[in-house]
């Protein structure tokens, strides 16, 4: 059951809609709903605002805690789309799983979802490159300091109006020393823990004057795993080429549609183990072309250049971009500019 | 600078001494200090109370959080006395930066320490079993949810009274499929993720009955780490052998304590690669007759039986047991019932 008790005035008047960094402002409603004594208690859709915690709130010493980012985005006809929610809510409940955590109700995280965006409708924006980021998310909540499981769970839902996450094309450099997540770990989740350890690896790379690592296998360092926060692709000649998921690459829902889409189109894209010297090799001798990342905050940030022990690989300016042409037709569907072949977009 | 507002009433009087988990009931003060524009502000011991936090608080999304644990313990003179709360403060600091968070300043780690315990003295019991714990703990708290570090932090301590943490001899389990920590991550330091995955293995083991998993090398699973949040020891014959710290394994301060103990009192201990295979082949042999787990919250955890791919090796009752003798020797000086020749208890 999801109550709803409405905000009295909108906070929209005061959003500055021209001047605001990624995820740091918010709608005005949220969804919150407790678990206890093995049990969700009933949802509540109420004023965005402050949290009451003890400072021995679980997540904050043993971090179990989850989250999920989609975005809604309006179609040229004023219709409030969802892009694949329902690959969130699974994903979410498999973090759910492997951090100990109960799973969420459909109907609290999907349904919750649709209230929301409806109740907040006019927060999503307008603009053809800007959405409202939907922001699923879990908190162990008992008040308690011993090392175990929490009994009790938090689990909300928040919104913040966002434009493009990268602005332009990004400069990374392939990570060897450091690893973001290995075989047996929590990897393959969204589990917060996952992001906190990246923060220091990625600020020396930042440091350097790159954008984001590429993070290589934990056991080697010989093998491409993602980038950033973003899922990665290299084009082969006309072909495309990711990483094939392995038990520390998180399944990313924007790297699924975009080897769908690519499927559909006819663009040949395979997913296999990728070694950081093929694509070096590649990159010199000119056969990889370009390389992606892909992601729901970034949807496709194209990579400028690769760097690696010390040299730098510039990425040629490609007239026929298949990061540009997969952008956009990725993004017709997600603004439903374009009929939607997948059945993948939702109306609210 | 540390301010100071003390409570009109202390709630010891509700506190039952008899009845309590570990951790789930506070002392009557708490530290607090803000890192906000790249400075600590000043800190503030203040009655144990609520705090109020954004949904976007950046910890719950990204788990930039870590801790540290240490004991405040009654000797017989009714002194308080901390054990090596210095490696505490260097441990904490260490985790900060492999965190990406700033690092806090000694006095107010450790004088705030000693400020609270000693406002809070009537939390410490006079119980030779019991202390009061303590714990330092910081979070990143901006509010927002990108996926980059926080821009501000909490600095926080609490304590809770804390009676032993495991009354009986415990059951383990070698663990080979999920991962504790590894090589190039953040298992060196106390960061809340590295708890938060652990549960679900965990959680695993003890649905099998066993009361914690015994963490093995992330790589291939050959090498024994640590033991649930504990470092681990084995017998064999009439020394001690441990793992050699890692880049994967928490250099923890009652394993470095024991140590020092063994040298001091002429036990041979030695810091060794620990393969799975030679500590199995010792418990069948009749070599390795004890085990026993290290830390600050269970000080010395006897290890009763040891199981692998099935079979459970029971270790013996020894009438001599090393652990007993250690465990009584650390005691001992914890709670200065004798000399400290090592200059590790710190009177408030």
């Amino acid at each position: 059951m999801i109550h709803i008790e409405q905000i009295n005035k909108s906070r929209f008047v005061e959003f500055n809609t021209k001047n605001h960094d990624f995820g740091s402002y918010f709608s005005d409603h949220m969804l919150i709903a407790e678990y206890e004594n093995g049990q969700w208690k009933d949802a509540f859709i109420k004023p965005y605002g402050p949290i009451n915690i003890d400072p021995s709130l679980h997540v904050i010493h043993y971090g179990q805690s989850i989250f999920e980012g989609l975005k809604a985005f309006k179609s040229p006809a004023n219709e409030l789309c969802l892009f694949r929610p329902k690959e969130n809510y699974l994903r979410f409940n498999k973090s759910a799983q492997r951090m100990c955590m109960p799973t969420v109700p459909e109907n609290y995280f999907i349904d919750g979802i649709k209230k929301l965006v409806s109740i907040d409708q006019n927060w999503v924006p307008n603009n053809p490159k800007s959405a409202l980021y939907i922001r699923p998310f879990m908190f162990s909540s008992s008040n308690f300091i011993k090392a175990s499981p929490s009994d009790n769970y938090t689990f909300a839902i928040i919104s913040s109006p966002v434009s493009a996450y990268y602005t332009n094309d990004i400069h990374v450099k392939i990570e060897e020393n450091y690893t973001r997540a290995n075989s047996g770990g929590t990897g393959t989740v969204k589990a917060s823990g996952n992001y906190g350890a990246s923060f220091y690896p990625a600020s020396k790379a930042k440091k350097q004057g790159f954008d984001q690592l590429i993070w290589t296998d934990g056991r080697d360092h010989n093998y491409i795993e993602e980038s950033g926060t973003m899922n990665i692709f290299f084009r082969q000649k006309d072909s495309l080429i990711c990483p094939k998921l392995t038990d520390s690459i998180l399944p990313g829902i924007t790297r699924d549609s975009i080897i769908k889409l690519c499927h559909y189109i006819g663009i040949e894209c395979e997913q296999q183990k990728i070694s950081i010297k093929d694509i070096i090799q590649g990159m010199v001798s000119g056969e990889i072309t370009e390389a992606f990342g892909t992601g729901t905050a970034a949807t496709i940030a194209s990579i400028k250049s690769i760097s690696w022990r010390g040299t730098k690989h510039v990425l040629p300016d490609m007239e026929n971009s298949l990061a540009a042409r997969l952008k956009k037709e990725l993004q017709d569907i997600q603004y439903r500019r374009v009929d939607d072949p997948f059945g993948w977009t939702v109306i609210v």
